[in-house]
């Protein structure tokens, strides 16, 4: 039987981020393989009465040094985006359609707009600053823009997100161990735990 | 130099239940003093904005699972209590007016408030029921009453959910290391690093 699990990643999230940054080592620590699930964050916030914890400044303050740390204890980069928040539907879009039409690309494309936006402190909110990051990462950024219009992509995006709620989705990110649900970048040791 | 930290606790958190239970081997492991912070998590939220993740009910749901999985890490047992959310301001009352009146009873009290309600599934909304637990704890219930009523306990809660608040406290539990803050039962290795 092969194992796998599934990871619900928004690239708007910093803790998505860093668990981005770790799937690899999970998946060959474990041996299993990582179902990436692109889904609409906001989305899910709206559909659930949850809300992220950076609107509660007390919270907002404490988790950028939260994140620092487990950035130090993973040995990964990552700066808080001056531009935060922002608004993801157009890269899951791209995000998703990338994984439908051009499936090698997805990690690729996750890997540059994280780090655009979770490491460079880029405005993802900018068209033309897309652009340029997408560009440079080896992207065509009319291609990609076209993704993010064309209604299959819209319409699946939307029946993803739907169907993380469904499934019990509230935050980002979240993994699922068959029925097993783990909300949280510091809860990858659980998905491990119950990979093994 | 001796090492010291600050933990700041409400017995209507469950998250800070746990923490309660691994505050004797932290400070063991440590060489550590740990300075227990009685303070009132409702005030917290008002002042705050953060509210109980219990309001979401999808994360209300995962969080029930994840406190079981960290009590089973943990080895300590942990039922989520029927009768929640329960009004702590009389158990925060008493346990801080024990703090200041006869600290040596305060982690027996502590002890046993959180064990009937995060472990017995007791109804600490009923005064007849608390009186019970007391009594069984070896307390006698009417000075813990009184305490509950006493001016200078009660303006002394006020004060301390107050300086937790302008301290950055959002939540519970938390801890302190000098000026690091950390937040959640699961920061508890966090703390451990930085008391080492």
């Amino acid at each position: 039987m092969s194992k796998a699990f599934d990871f619900y990643f928004d690239v708007g999230s910093p803790a998505a981020y860093l668990a981005w940054t770790q799937m690899p080592r999970l998946a060959r620590e474990t041996g299993a393989t990582v179902h990436y699930r692109p889904f609409l964050l906001g989305g899910v916030f709206q559909a659930t009465g949850n809300r992220s914890p950076m609107e509660v400044p007390a919270k907002s303050r404490w988790m950028r040094d939260d994140l620092a740390r487990h950035a130090a204890r993973y040995g990964v980069p990552y700066r808080h985006n001056p531009h935060f928040p922002i608004n993801t539907l157009a890269q899951m879009r791209a995000a998703l359609g990338l994984q439908m039409r051009q499936p090698e690309r997805l990690l690729p494309f996750g890997d540059a707009v994280y780090r655009a936006i979770w490491v460079d402190g880029r405005n993802m909110n900018d068209p033309a600053e897309v652009a340029r990051v997408l560009q440079k990462a080896g992207f065509d950024p009319q291609a990609v823009l076209a993704l993010t219009q064309d209604p299959e992509v819209k319409e699946r995006l939307k029946a993803a997100t739907q169907a993380a709620v469904e499934r019990g989705v509230f935050g980002a990110p979240t993994f699922f161990v068959g029925d097993q649900m783990f909300w949280g970048q510091d809860r990858i040791d659980f998905v491990k735990e119950a990979l093994q």
